[in-house]
């Protein structure tokens, strides 16, 4: 157990210990920690500050497709989740229950509180999971024509899921989300939409978080549990494994059915709507983690990156220290005038130190500025992906950091891209499907439809299939597992 | 009980029912409603967004004092409530609790759900009523040295607080808000800075919600559970009752011992740390609402109005629609292009239905544009607030609207503050007290100090002491009740 995570510099390397290695650059970039509850972290500002331009972006995408905010409870009562019974299997079984509302003096022991026996509830109540349910029962109120259709609605929550082994951001007991659910006319525009929105993922993933993803269907067993279908979004780790980084339900009228979700269409016939859900969690800051950190620390995108620059005045003497401030206070506003996000770590620490901090921080960008630089009338700007440093003139600073940074964007998603050509294979055996399966590789194998023998692929090789891809070729073909017809390939691979 | 909220238009006078009109403005407004979980409250995505905006400012404010956003559990372990006598006194009482964490089939009746006895937690988790325990335990291990302070940190969430009687947003079991923590070396500093967070409250209600405030400190007995001092903003709705809008507190070390923050100083000997915690919540909106709106339905300030302005094309035959709407759309570019948030409103009804929504919604600005104001080159601009309404020339518009808007914010403003002093009275006995309380007025009064007479007059008035303000003189005087010496008069009210 690490205690004092800022004095200790060493982060595993990704060939030591790849899981060790993720756990140590979100310690060392000061990302998050676990915190006294079980299964619950804490999000520290530098974390909280990518989950907020996170938000940001998407939610200026929603808003673009038509979707408003809303806000519904915490609690979701138990009938609830009895009403969609396929529902209720994928959630009710791991979640937090609230049974009493009242703590009170523990008569057997000074200074010690109980759950009052007198407050326990009748009905208890479940710390939402995800807001299907008590959403869909106050929809039911909303919506009395097709006129007041398609009801667009998103919401920023924390949700709760009891996990009995996490990992920070990927896997926690509460994590921060949004969910979006529309209600349509027709199973056509809803199905259109729950598209609409994985499309709006996959562009967010890879124009902003610089993180390519293969967009397709999960199979009936990967399905949400009520869904009809399930698009997603995957991307590949740099271990090869995948990570889904968000999803787009198409629910069909099963919720509808299940929670009275009725209009009167045109005709003025009474039908049930036809809905979608989807969302996207803190987990996207494990898959940006993962996709472009390396052995020195976190890498972060420009687009996503707080901070996209950071001004090191460095001085020797103390009578230079003005004048070096200076300097970089008005190269900070030159910039900041650019749009560009610029930090001056004005510290009195040695700039080892400094450049250290703000490496393992994944700032972009840094720019180091001392008394020489000022003579020459120049900085060295430093990229955080590459490590490589050029002398750029000051006058010329505010129109070449721009391009510098998007430059960097472009070579990061670059990057992890051919990665994910390099280890993305199509096999037409077992023995080729184990192998690579156990090399990390993305696998394109035929498979015969057969939810058992996906479940048996699964069991023995820890593989699942992350989703049949929307760009597949549709080509005859022999199941890897049980040589049974099959029409085109899936793409398996293990996974967080 | 209302059913149809969107078909019923009529709004209870406030002189007929205060208490009604409120929750009609709330429906009509389309701003929230009761949940299928008691006490617990839908946000509808009119409400939402003016929580939004009111977040958007607050929190560049925060960040402007040097305040960073992290994220804390939604839980918190009953043994840490346990460890601050007063704060446990104060909050535990009332709370959701967690007792298990898993549903199993019931094995009596089919499709039904019950706890699992096998997954009762070994300690149970109190949902946060707020997070000063949880973060506390956390930031003892952030912090080091005095190198380590000031700590500022805010979150934005939510919190749950059981409640017998609820009323939408001024008092609900789930609510939103933000809690800011900080830790700073000393009390002087600390206190300070609880003084700072307290004028970041006053200027966003004064400047930003055009409602007038009173800073002042409250009493012994209405401090927060924990806290050293307690400083508040208090605003009068326009029946008389006081309304707390914020709070900001010296929490002394009360706190740093009970959690063991400390840190060590610069002669290098061990300090415990002094802190602050303060919070605005969904409840503003409530203020919002009773301070501006009219039996009309809502009013809202332009400052944090989501739409400022709603245009509307008028129409009488099929062939003027696309030269109408082509004008609303060039009126409008112009108008945002000044920075102004506009909305067109083009839906297919008649004109007096679309005014009447927009009324009822309180956007402060209403343009009509017909065909015969496009022959006249105006448009007819109506203010929500006095009903006013002038001829703008299009051409003038972009330049008149901001003006405009800004004239509406401040006469809000003055309206309120007016009411204020009307309402406000300094008495002298206790004849007197008991007559302007019973009017709903604010009363400024001498009291003698004691909490029991404090809590005497509250119950014979139902009359609470507001707050001791900071601009009150210093005078000599007697108690109202008891005839004691005081040394200067405390603001009383009765309160929401």
């Amino acid at each position: 157990m690490r205690i004092f995570s800022m004095n200790d510099n060493k982060i595993t390397t990704r060939a030591e210990d790849y899981s060790q290695w993720y756990l140590d650059v979100i310690e060392a970039a000061d990302l998050a920690e676990h915190s006294p509850v079980k299964g619950c972290m804490v999000i520290k500002p530098t974390g909280y500050a990518i989950w907020e331009m996170m938000q940001q972006v998407l939610d200026r995408k929603f808003k673009e497709k038509g979707v408003e905010n809303a806000y519904f409870p915490l609690f979701v009562p138990k009938s609830f989740l009895e009403k969609e019974e396929g529902h209720a299997e994928g959630f009710a079984k791991e979640c937090a229950i609230v049974t009493h509302h009242r703590l009170k003096a523990d008569p057997s022991q000074s200074g010690k509180l109980v759950a009052d026996p007198e407050a326990k509830l009748e009905e208890e109540l479940v710390v939402r999971p995800t807001s299907e349910t008590i959403m869909y029962d106050t929809f039911r109120n909303w919506i009395h024509s097709y006129r007041d259709l398609p009801l667009l609605i998103n919401q920023w929550a924390n949700v709760v899921r009891w996990e009995m082994r996490t990992r920070l951001f990927l896997r926690t007991t509460e994590f921060l989300w949004q969910e979006g659910h529309t209600v349509h006319a027709t199973a056509e525009e809803a199905d259109a939409y729950a598209r609409t929105m994985l499309d709006v993922y996959r562009d967010f993933a890879e124009q902003y978080l610089a993180v390519p993803v293969v967009r397709g269907r999960k199979t009936d067993s990967e399905r949400f549990a009520g869904a009809h279908t399930t698009y997603c979004v995957e991307a590949m780790m740099q271990d090869g494994k995948a990570l889904q980084f968000g999803t787009s339900h198409f629910l069909g009228d099963n919720f509808a059915r299940a929670f009275g979700v009725k209009f009167t269409d045109q005709s003025n016939v009474e039908q049930f709507g036809w809905q979608t859900s989807w969302g996207v969690s803190t987990r996207m800051i494990g898959g940006l983690i993962m996709t472009h950190s390396d052995d020195k620390g976190l890498v972060v995108p420009p687009k996503i990156a707080p901070v996209q620059v950071v001004v090191i005045p460095l001085w020797f003497k103390e009578e230079q220290c003005a004048e070096v401030l200076a300097a970089a206070e008005t190269l900070m506003a030159e910039l900041v005038a650019s749009g560009v996000r610029v930090k001056i770590d004005a510290r009195d620490l040695r700039p080892g130190e400094k450049i250290f901090t703000w490496e393992k921080k994944g700032v972009p960008v840094r720019i180091e500025l001392g008394p020489k630089d000022l003579v020459a009338g120049t900085g060295v700007v430093a990229r955080r992906d590459g490590g490589e440093k050029e002398n750029v003139s000051l006058a010329e600073m505010s129109t070449r950091i721009p391009v510098l940074l998007d430059a960097i964007q472009t070579s990061l998603f670059d990057r992890a891209l051919a990665l994910r050509e390099t280890e993305t294979v199509s096999v037409d055996t077992w023995e080729a499907f184990v192998a690579a399966i156990e090399a990390g590789k993305f696998v394109q194998a035929h498979w015969c439809g057969d939810a058992d023998v996906e479940a048996q692929i699964k069991t023995e090789t820890a593989a699942t299939i992350r989703c049949i891809p929307f760009d597949r070729k549709e080509e005859p073909g022999v199941c890897i597992k049980t040589g049974r017809p099959s029409t085109g390939r899936v793409l398996f691979a293990r996974s967080y």
